[in-house]
Order: structure tokens, then C-alpha cells, then sequence
């Protein structure tokens, strides 16, 4: 019989998303299935929560709890935005050894994926038999090495089926819709509000992206003319949309960075408003709306994408069959879709570093020449991720004689 | 056999909500199947389209299609905000007349009754058969003679569920959280908000309601006791909060009226992000977010009160029975609530002046004493009419000794 090797320790980092749970629950249920790990410790807060000893014992969960938890949105253990300093290390391995820590698994996005490098480097450098371990999580979809990353697609249905219903809504009442979605430097979350489209004339009819420079001008002539031909236009528009120079149009509102160094694009309505008010003077049309979608898109309970929800839970699980494998003393899991027409994919653990800081934004082929819209390219990309969405119609509507 | 007495026609006004293609389709299909109904026109964009002969042939549309537009959200002939002018009321008789319009049909809230109301008084006054009723429709819940109004539980639904999600979203990464939703006179949807809790220190944990005037300091003070006792707070807060002498707070940003003199309070995010700025400023916490839920919380498809659903059925459905059954030629049907502890309703036709223009708040007993959060009574009343959350769990989380 196998004997305890040592404890586990797991942590959320990062924005929430509606499947971090299920991370959390894949990687939980299979350390407590294996003889060799003893005690399941959750810091609360992440790191945060390391640095203060604020640890639950998660062996003294329910099978039954954890698959409720599983299935709710948001990080249960609660999560942070915090890079840890060589101080900040150093306590960790204090807590870590003194727990007697021998798996250290961190769920979360690329400023997670750092933090676990940092951490990781910090135990190669002490001799520790540390193995650190990052589980992929962005609702942003920009993590490197992934064909996709769990929290986008629940995220991107959200966006989805927000389209779907704002367009049926500006069908009825007409004018400009502008719908502000997240997305710091990568499109993808707005790119999904392309999906809610089934009808021709279906909005969003404008899609603008943080990958393509923003140019006022000509997004007051592209809302013109899409008026001019349906008399409404329906637009997505990321909030890390940028002009020509790089900087975000959203900054110029933002009080507030974190120790990533990013600043706060979500939690306001600043930029709708603004790009309303462009459109109301510069156009010179009377009813124009602005949402900003805002936390709504990572938390929303009950309509996550099963297939996200899926890989979400067998990510959790491949972190922790890969550390306790032992071949690598670190890594992170990483989604590779399989080639051919039906929708596959398998997990690979890759080096910390390939995914850490660093991010990526859609590429070249899912955006159209114009950069208002994507292609069919990335519809198809997205569709399986998403899974499908609510059944809507249309009257067919003959005009009566 | 009976013999066809004439024409139907059936429209769609004000804000849309999930299900008002729900009494479209129950007016419709029981229109139909009735052998004294000869053609049933649908005028596109509400009065808009009578005045432009702007109809369709509803008979052209397949059964199949109509139950997938009944589950469809926003008002599939297209809405309207428009007061008829007495101009307009002679051409909608010309047009009304011409067509051989026998019964005439309008969905939509208390400006909507308002509406047949006018045209129902110069029906009279021109001796004109013209049966005119008014079928319930609002989200805000604000229609005298109603328990409640078809709209309302399935935007209520989405209000619970975004504050679910977006407290457990706040429990991971703390700071104040307001959430603006819709209401301009009536604090009926912001306190579904309190539907989302489920533990002890869930949130909302303050509510504000147009009903009670709204205090700045009041509200900072309130915040900061919740931060101090939980170290995070979540406020759900109706766009239509007014000061002391009854201005609305978001009037101050707004810049359009429609013809019932409404101003434009939704499409901005403009007093969420006051409310945060006062938060921040006032009471010096860093991490103040807040998202204005928008048009979202009509619209969004899949997630409709079932309960909402069939009501917002039946009321088409009992509104064409009532005008065929020829007692009354007007009137508006109503949702009474039958007394005893399960959940059951009665539809009664009621006059169209008891239910046009003058709406109703939230009564007393539905608000607590502080003017900060809504009561049990309240959390019985909404309960059944928005149905079963989705379900969440939080982890048990023992500390590890």
C-alpha cells in the first residue's frame, strides 16, 4: 500500500469565472483519491491567503457539497490580484514547508500562470520538493499555448445569448445599441457576440476588437451606415478597444491598477456612455444605448456551457494526475483541440513559462479586413466551445394585403 | 355555424419583456381558433404602424412558428413609446374602420392602457363597434389593479440570478459592488435582488427603492457599516432613486424624453458610477465597482419564470375571451391573487381608466423601516411568481487546524 508522500494545497488567483469551481472540484476529488496525498488544504484568497495562514481543511467537505460548489459560479475559495515579492516568497515557503506542502496547485489566468512560475523558480532555487502546478482559467481566452481556456466559453454564451436578446430588443424599439464587453487586450469574449446572430439582418452588426486600433471617425460612419440600411445597428464593443497609439479608451476613465500593473477597465459604464454620446452628436441620432455587461459575463449562475463546465473539471483533474505522476516538477495544463471536423481536444502540460505574463489576441484569420466584425473562421472556432444557445424566432411576418 | 362579425388586430408597446410574445400568441391562437374572427392583423411597432397601414397577416404564420416566437423574448410585432394625438386617433379609426377592425388589442404597460383608453373614449364617442382591451405587460410591475404584471417574474428571475452570481463574485474578491436596475417609479424589480440570498451574509445587503427618498450621507453610512462588519458589501439600487423633493438622481445625466414625458434613465451607466465615485471618495474604499444591468434584464433569453410565462399566456388568452364574450366593449385584464397558502391567480377584465396612466409603488409593508432593504412579506409575494433559482453552494470551509 502506498503511503502519504504529502499535503496538497489549492488556490483561486485572479477574476472569477462561472467554472472555476469545477477546476477546483476535478483536483480536490482526485488528490483524495489517491493514497499518497494526505491533507487537502484551500488558502482563501490565494496567495493572500498562503501569506496569512488562512487555510480550510478540504477533506472535512462532502462529496455532495463539492459537486454543488462544482456546479456554482465564482472562485469558492475566494481569489485575489496580488504578484507575489522575493518577501512575499519567502513567507510562502515558510507556510508551505511548515504545512508540509509537496503539491501546490494554483488556478487562474496568466498573472496566475506568473505567479507559479515566480513561486516554482523561487523552489528550484531552495532545493524544496515543491511541485507547482497552474491550472488554466480566463474568461479573456488569451492564455498562450491553449486552444481555448476554461471560463470562456460560459463566459462567451453569456455574451452570446446577451446579444441575442439586446438585438431582439433593438428590433422592436430601434436606434443604436452599444454593448461594452470584457476583454483587456484580447477579443475574444466580444468576438462571441457574433454567435447570437441567425437571421441576416441579426445583430451585433458592428464588432470592435482591442486587436485593431479604434478610429472615432470611423465608427461613427460604420453605425451610420448600418443605420442607413436597417435603421438600427446593434454594436460589441470590447473594453480594451485602443487607438492608434496603443492606449486603452477606456484608461482615460480608470482610477485604479493592480500589482500586475493593469489598469480597471470593467466596473463602469464610462466608455459606453462615451461612445453613446459620439454617436448621438456625431450622427445625429436621437436613441442611442449603452450597457457595459460588466461581472454579469463571469458569474451568472445556471447558464454555463457544459462543454466549458467539462474541460473546466478534467483541467483540474490532468494537474494533479501530472504532479503526481512526477515527471515534471511543475507546469501548466493546456487545451489542444484535435485536428478534424468533429470537436475534440486533449490536455498537455507545458512549461510555466510559455503561458506565464505573456498573452495572446485573436488571430489574424477571426477578424474581417474592415476590423469591425470576425469571420467565419471564428465562429466555427467558438461554436462547439459554447455549446448551443436558447431557440429564438422570428414572425415571418406577410405583410396583410 | 357563427358567421365572421369582423377583423382582430393585436400590437405591441413600451419596453419589451421575455415573455410578451407569450400573450401575443395565447391573443392570437384563441383569435383564431374562434369561428366569429376573420382576419387577425398584427400592426407593426404598435400605433406606429396602424397610423402607416404597417400590418401583417398573423393567419400566414404557421402554429409551429408562433409557439417558437412565443418563447422568444422582445415583442415580436416590433414596440412603440407614442401617445396618440386626437390626430392620431382619426386616422386610426380610418385605418381600423377600413380594415373592418371588430376587436383591437394592445400589450404594453400603463401608457399602453393609457393609449386604448384614448382610443377607446373616441370609439365611443363615434359610436363605433370597436371593442378595445389592454393586455398587461410590464417588467417594473407598476400596474394598479394587478397582484402583479406578466414581465415581472422573468426580470425579476434575471435580477436574482445576476445578484447570485455577482455576490459570490464579490465574496471572491470583496470591495463594495452597486448594482443599478431598473424601476423608474416602482422598487418592485431592484428588490427581487433580495431573492438571490440564500446564507446568512449573502448579498444584497442594501437595497434602495424609489418608494423611500435617498440620501447620499444616509447611503455612504449604510456602506460603510455593512464594509465594517463583513468587509464587503453588495447594493442593488433602482435607476429611479430620487431625493427628498422627488427628483430622480439619474435625471441629472439624462438627456431624452418620450411623448408620456418619461425621461430616459436605462442605457447609461452614468449614476452607477456616481454611486461608486461617492463610495470611493466618501467613505475612502478602493475596490468600488458597478455595472448597470440594462436592457439585459428584459430581454436575455432561456431563463423566463415558467410561472411568468403561462400568466403572460393566459392574459392574451382571457383579454381576446373577455372581447368575444362581448359583456364589455373595453378593458384591461388584470392578475388578483387568490387568498391561501399556495400560490394560485384569477384573471378579471377591469376598467381601462383604473389601470391607465397613475401606477402604483411598492407597498409599505414590502419595505423595511430604514428605507435599506426589503422585508419577508416582499420575499413571499415575488417568491412564486419568479420561481426556482438556479442552485449554489458555498464550501463548508473548516478552518485547517
Amino acid at each position: 500500500m502506498a503511503t502519504i508522500e504529502g499535503n496538497m494545497l489549492i488556490a483561486q488567483s485572479g477574476g472569477p469565472s462561472m467554472v472555476i469551481n469545477q477546476s477546483l472540484v476535478g483536483a480536490v476529488l482526485t488528490a483524495m483519491a489517491s493514497p499518497r496525498v494526505g491533507r487537502v488544504f484551500g488558502a482563501r484568497h490565494g496567495i493572500a491567503g498562503i501569506l496569512k495562514e488562512d487555510l480550510v481543511d478540504l477533506r472535512k467537505e462532502s462529496r455532495r457539497n463539492l459537486e454543488l460548489v462544482a456546479a456554482t459560479p465564482s472562485s469558492a475559495l475566494g481569489s485575489v490580484r496580488r504578484k507575489p515579492t522575493p518577501e512575499d516568497c519567502v513567507t510562502i515557503f515558510k507556510v508551505l514547508h511548515r504545512r508540509g506542502v509537496r503539491w501546490f496547485f494554483y488556478i487562474g489566468g496568466n498573472d496566475s500562470a506568473e505567479t507559479v512560475h515566480i513561486i516554482n523558480e523561487e523552489a528550484r532555487k531552495a532545493g524544496a520538493a515543491l511541485s507547482c502546478f497552474h491550472i488554466p482559467k480566463t474568461i479573456d481566452n488569451d492564455l498562450l499555448e491553449n486552444d481555448h481556456t476554461p471560463g470562456y466559453g460560459s463566459a462567451a454564451r453569456f455574451v452570446a445569448c446577451a446579444l441575442m436578446g439586446d438585438d431582439l430588443d433593438n428590433r422592436a424599439l430601434g436606434g443604436v445599441k452599444i454593448d461594452v464587453i470584457m476583454g483587456r487586450h484580447a477579443g475574444f469574449l466580444t468576438a462571441a457576440a457574433a454567435l447570437a446572430r441567425t437571421a441576416a439582418d441579426d445583430g451585433p452588426h458592428l464588432i470592435y476588437l482591442p486587436e485593431r486600433p479604434f478610429d472615432p471617425k470611423r465608427f461613427v460612419a460604420d453605425v451610420q451606415l448600418v443605420v442607413k440600411r436597417l435603421g438600427r445597428c446593434v454594436v460589441a464593443v470590447s473594453e480594451g478597444i485602443s487607438d492608434a497609439k496603443g492606449v486603452a479608451i477606456a484608461a482615460k476613465f480608470s482610477k485604479e491598477k493592480d500589482s500586475h500593473g493593469n489598469v480597471q477597465l470593467s466596473g463602469s459604464g464610462a466608455l459606453g456612455d462615451l461612445l453613446a454620446e459620439m454617436i448621438r452628436v456625431q450622427a445625429g441620432i436621437k436613441r442611442v444605448r449603452a450597457d457595459t455587461f460588466g461581472y454579469l459575463q463571469r458569474s451568472f449562475p445556471g447558464i454555463a456551457s457544459a462543454v466549458d463546465a467539462r474541460e473546466a473539471r478534467q483541467a483540474g483533474i490532468e494537474a494533479v494526475k501530472a504532479a503526481l505522476a512526477g515527471k515534471m516538477s511543475s507546469g501548466s495544463v493546456a487545451i489542444k483541440r484535435l485536428p478534424g471536423s468533429r470537436y475534440a481536444v486533449r490536455y498537455e502540460v507545458v512549461p510555466l513559462r510559455k503561458v506565464a505574463k505573456n498573452t495572446r489576441g485573436m488571430p489574424a484569420a477571426f477578424i474581417n479586413k474592415a476590423g469591425n466584425d470576425v469571420t467565419g473562421s471564428f465562429l466555427d472556432y467558438a461554436r462547439p466551445i459554447v455549446g448551443p444557445l436558447p431557440p429564438k424566432a422570428l414572425l415571418k411576418g406577410v405583410r396583410a394585403s
